[in-house]
């Protein structure tokens, strides 16, 4: 995985994970791959790739073991997958995704809705998944990652409290979590609200741990947010081409930010995501082309690149 | 004018002039006049009624008289109205305006193509101005406001420097503006020149004169640009019902930054915009009546409130 100085910016891509899986048609295992392949040729080197979840809840994320493995092929690609179990860790690492990003939620309420237990026991599983890393040496360098849903707000038990989401960043840290990842699963975030958690956040994992934001743009504030937590020292960002997604669980959180979008921001402010504009676009269509019904967002796809805006030459 | 506290956030409506001057068919006088009741009924107390331009060049803003003088009888609203020359402030002043918005372009080849004259000559005649509210004494509570439009970069001329801002700021409190507005017309600012710009801005003009700022959301930034505008300790922010607007002479700067959208924002940060959001929908939907084939953007009408979310109690 790439390493980050202060000047630059990790673009994690979600698109194939959290974008898909709040489409109904079931998009082809060699598109995903087309688009993974083409996101990569654009420089985003980190991709969350698929899902391991049972089929049958997501046949979207049917196919994650085989993208997993084809992705393997693709030079530069650091592959992460969403696992919500020990079964779902035990596949993913099988399949032989680099990143493990398991997902419990802040809200007991939204834990029980999207992976039927307890906090507590989202927590206990991920202890075991700590386990099975270890036992392996083929999974030595596995990373695991623990993220934190709904750590904004819910839809279902509305407010949560800062307390609640640093309280897990302790238990995960505690477990031996290797990342963290705090999500607004839902767009109920707000910047000032995102800038104290993330402050909080980072003084609890200090400089050994990345610490991932992850942003809806439910009610416009995912950039701000961004920005927001960008201020609090975050450096990794999910992001999803053309703002696909939402949460099955959570009616009414549509899309997560717009990857393209978001890359402008960071590169307009001179840091370095390493990605190339005209071949994210390329990308951009290439994903698109294989979705029928859905609504593809972006500002910059429609308006362009300000006039003498400074592309890092050697990312031309 | 309302003061604000450091936990107050003045949102200035700019729709009615800035939105309206990018809509070809001609909107009602009886529809602006039902449109800026209804949000001064929700709370936002100042707006930019009109703009004070030769008819011919914007048929839109050729009742701009009517409407500040029919705006007088709304109780609680301050009327801005923007001036690009002597001739239109005169008219202002005579029709009943409050705060004047003057005009000019930090980059001399928009100032050109918007007001037809170098950046000294718009200064010289904000100097007249500022001379001519100082010699009839009916006309002594007006504020005079010093704009900067393509503060962040430019459509024609590119890049901005950001000297040249701060040099046109000078000016403008050496010749006794009360107010400072500093604009990203063409959406391509990004949030830490933002930041940056109005941090520097904000130390020319200390505590006693009001900055305010002006963006688009061309490329998706805008309330990144406004967060980051708030950090940097502006408190007044422009804004427009449902993204209307644009610059006839910046092409694709399309859309002004949400005016409910960003109430969402600051009042979901724990600030107070005295805005009640039941309302401010009602507003924008009487503002929609009369327009047929303009797109009404915002997030927040398609969302809705988070759940929990509070509501200022003394403005529901």
């Amino acid at each position: 995985m790439r390493q980050c100085s202060d000047a630059q910016v990790i673009i994690h891509e979600v698109g194939p994970r959290d974008g898909l899986q709040a489409v109904a048609e079931v998009y082809p295992t060699q598109g995903k791959l087309e688009w993974i392949r083409a996101e990569v040729d654009a420089g985003v080197k980190l991709i969350q790739v698929g899902s391991f979840v049972p089929p049958k809840l997501l046949p979207q994320m049917a196919d994650s073991r085989q993208v997993v493995q084809e992705s393997k092929k693709i030079e530069g690609l650091t592959i992460s997958a969403l696992v919500p179990n020990q079964k779902g860790a035990e596949n993913a690492l099988d399949a032989g995704a680099d990143v493990l990003s398991f997902v419990l939620s802040a809200s007991e309420e939204h834990n029980q809705r999207n992976v039927r237990c307890t906090i507590a026991e989202s927590l206990e599983r991920f202890s075991k998944i700590i386990e099975l890393r270890n036992s392996e040496p083929r999974f030595r360098d596995v990373i695991l990652s623990g993220g934190i849903s709904t750590a904004f707000g819910c839809t279902v038990a509305g407010q949560v409290q800062e307390s609640q989401v640093l309280g897990i960043v302790e238990k995960y840290l505690s477990l031996g979590a290797d990342r963290i990842n705090v999500a607004d699963t839902v767009g109920f975030a707000n910047p000032a609200q995102v800038k104290r958690v993330f402050t909080n956040v980072l003084s609890l994992t200090g400089p050994g741990i990345q610490v991932g934001a992850h942003f809806h743009d439910t009610r416009g504030l995912g950039l701000s947010n961004a920005f927001a937590a960008y201020e609090a020292g975050v450096r990794e960002f999910d992001g999803c081409l053309g703002g696909l997604g939402g949460c099955p669980y959570a009616p009414g959180a549509t899309g997560n930010v717009v990857t393209e979008d978001m890359v402008f921001m960071f590169e307009s402010m001179g840091l370095n995501t390493g990605v190339n504009f005209e071949k994210l676009m390329k990308a951009r269509d290439i994903m698109a082309q294989h979705l029928t019904n859905e609504p593809i967002h972006g500002t910059l796809a429609r308006a362009g690149l300000p006039k003498d805006f400074e592309q890092r030459p050697s990312y031309v």
